[in-house]
């Protein structure tokens, strides 16, 4: 490890470790070879230029392009490029193996880079280690929930400040620009990562009126048309007016850690029909975060928030219009979309660990979207609503 | 095209066309298949959820995730998936033939992907044309240097108000959130969009004092510690003290567009060792930006700022200290790491139409950086600075 690493990230990583290196074995591979930045934060603890090699036992080794004397331990390794691995790894008597790389989550230059040092020194094509370190980062170790918890809070404590941010003539674009400024005063390191290449955002989101109805070419919850085709996400510049609801998700980065947070606000008094439509919505988080256990099938919450909108009423409205969403909740973490998704044919049982933003959200048409998002950890006796603060919506004056 | 592309955007992609159309038979492909958001963008003029495949001749068609119905147009396809394009193609008369991809800015999976699909279809393996849309993006095209031209003026105008965001007793990290936050005012998009998965930032950074020195592992002109080891760059919570540089480098989108201007300030009096060198860095870039005409190789031009550093004793500190940069400017547009590189081994001619930041920057040990950094169009006629704003080091009290 890093000389700089503190004991409690140490033991921390080891579980992380733990978790990992059974599935090495998994893909008849003899280590899990890594380069993204998320992997390798997740992996030792910090971003850097270089590689982790974790093996199916023991601690990983780390193959660094810009190491320093600070850097300096017995596995931490100074390299100009990766093709000086394979040697290493033998002059320091570690076994030799079929790798697992990142797949999905590596670009295909450093694919081919790696695939083929992979071929020529151990005469075997790598295998694909994405689906196994996105698994283990679905499930969060007690240092990273923690990590969470505190930016949860931080999240939330400033979100109680947006509904003052807002003056009469503004645009939700200006809206927005203000809810972002509070959020990384309030300490979001800003960044938001997204695994994939089909999505981009900025900070997130604030989506006033229609535009709350937009399609949009990205699989969020809500779209909204953006400002301008090479971003076409989030506020498109809706002047604010009486009688619109205006939506703010604006996610919060805590040492890479990303909580999801969205709350509803109206231009003056809200319409008797934004209110009844966020009470639903507020009802099915409840009620799906109170059904999200250890061991539930996550497709049986989606259907679960579903059922409950259709039996409001609300079928045709809820999670967009004209395009909806196929999922109502989805996880968190170094990534914005981390495992596990809450949504249609999600098999996969919720776990103990898994931290998981619920955002069930009507779109009225005529008013704009209403409803809530927060992150919620699951723990053994349930789960809990790490960024808390008041969910009603409210009003803008 | 879409519909929705207004008249002078599609004379403008027609030019981009043209200009990579020869190199996919050079490439001996007989289209270019492209997925990324840049590309896309550079390609249709917008970022959408598909496809586009750009032949050797004629218009490229068009395939959307989540078409609308305003999005209806004879060459743009609806599909659900990648696998549909090939029939598509065939039922519409167009050559099939040997499919380009995006190569190194592609993700893994995609390219496994698409690969399969060529190879099922054409029976041939894809060829890489990562280098045919690098080459054809670093030459902007005049809608898109009118677009850069207007961002610069817009940056340029934010900039000057930046010396009035301090106030004694502000960290460097409470200084650039003035900062950022002026610029996303001024209307830039804020996403910081880099090629590679080797580098990431927010909006930019801002070093004081002996931050400036931190050896990163990114490979930006100076990169800075950062706040947290999931994110090492930029600005890493000194407190702005008498006597310190503090270099402001926050990068400005405008319609997807990056430009790069970075602008040099002192906590009150700057001692004269900063000004002196400040000095320095401003006439090299002046000289270099002289001679980047058309024609020049670009590794003269960094020869030539290394000389004159060298000259007027600054070849230990010039672009940084313990480890330096390489390059002294960069292309920029949607990526802010376009080519052309000025650096080392940079055997590239200057072309018109190249938009490039120069930015010789002064490490000085116990003060901070020194130094500007601007976006230069290369015109026929020499060189010209679009985001022109004061150069000198200004104090802030």
């Amino acid at each position: 490890m890093f000389p700089t690493t503190s004991p409690e990230l140490a033991a921390d990583l080891q579980k992380r470790w733990d978790e990992i290196q059974p599935g090495i074995k998994g893909l008849d591979a003899g280590a899990l070879m890594v380069c993204t930045p998320v992997n390798l934060l997740y992996l030792t603890g910090r971003v850097f230029n270089g590689f982790v090699w974790l093996p199916r036992k023991g601690p990983p080794q780390i193959f660094m392009r810009r190491m320093t004397p600070e850097d300096a331990a017995p596995n931490v390794h100074a390299i100009r490029n990766p093709e000086e691995i394979p040697k290493i790894l033998l002059d320091n008597n570690l076994p030799v193996g079929k790798w697992a790389l990142e797949g999905e989550e590596l670009a295909w230059g450093n694919h081919v880079r790696l695939s083929r040092l992979c071929e020529a020194s151990m005469n075997s094509q790598p295998a694909s280690g994405s689906g196994l370190l996105r698994r283990a980062r679905s499930i969060k170790t007690p240092y990273e929930t923690a990590i969470m918890r505190e930016g949860g809070l931080r999240q939330a404590r400033a979100i109680t400040t947006f509904s003052r941010l807002y003056k009469p003539g503004m645009t939700d674009h200006q809206f927005a620009l203000e809810c972002e400024h509070v959020i990384r005063r309030a300490g979001s390191l800003g960044l938001f990562r997204i695994n994939g290449q089909s999505m981009e955002c900025f900070m997130g989101s604030v989506l006033a009126g229609c535009n709350a109805a937009a399609v949009s070419p990205y699989d969020f919850a809500l779209g909204g048309a953006g400002l301008d085709p090479s971003l076409p996400v989030g506020q498109n510049g809706t002047k604010l007016e009486p009688g619109m609801t205006v939506m703010v998700d604006v996610a919060y980065n805590c040492r890479g850690y990303l909580t999801d947070c969205s709350r509803t606000y109206s231009v003056g008094k809200p319409p008797e029909e934004a209110l009844a439509a966020h009470k639903c919505c507020v009802e099915i988080q409840h009620t799906v975060a109170k059904a999200m256990q250890p061991g539930v099938v996550a497709e049986k919450l989606y259907q679960m928030a579903l059922d409950m909108a259709a039996a409001a009423g609300y079928a045709d409205r809820f999670m967009g219009l004209a395009q909806k969403a196929k999922f109502i909740g989805h996880g968190t973490g170094l990534y914005i979309n981390e495992w596990p998704v809450i949504g249609a044919r999600a098999a996969h049982e919720i776990c103990v660990g898994n931290v998981i933003a619920l955002e069930p959200k009507i779109v009225l048409p005529g008013i704009g979207a209403v409803g809530v998002e927060d992150t919620f950890v699951v723990t053994e006796t349930g789960a809990e609503n790490i960024t808390p603060c008041a969910q009603k919506l409210m009003e803008l004056e």
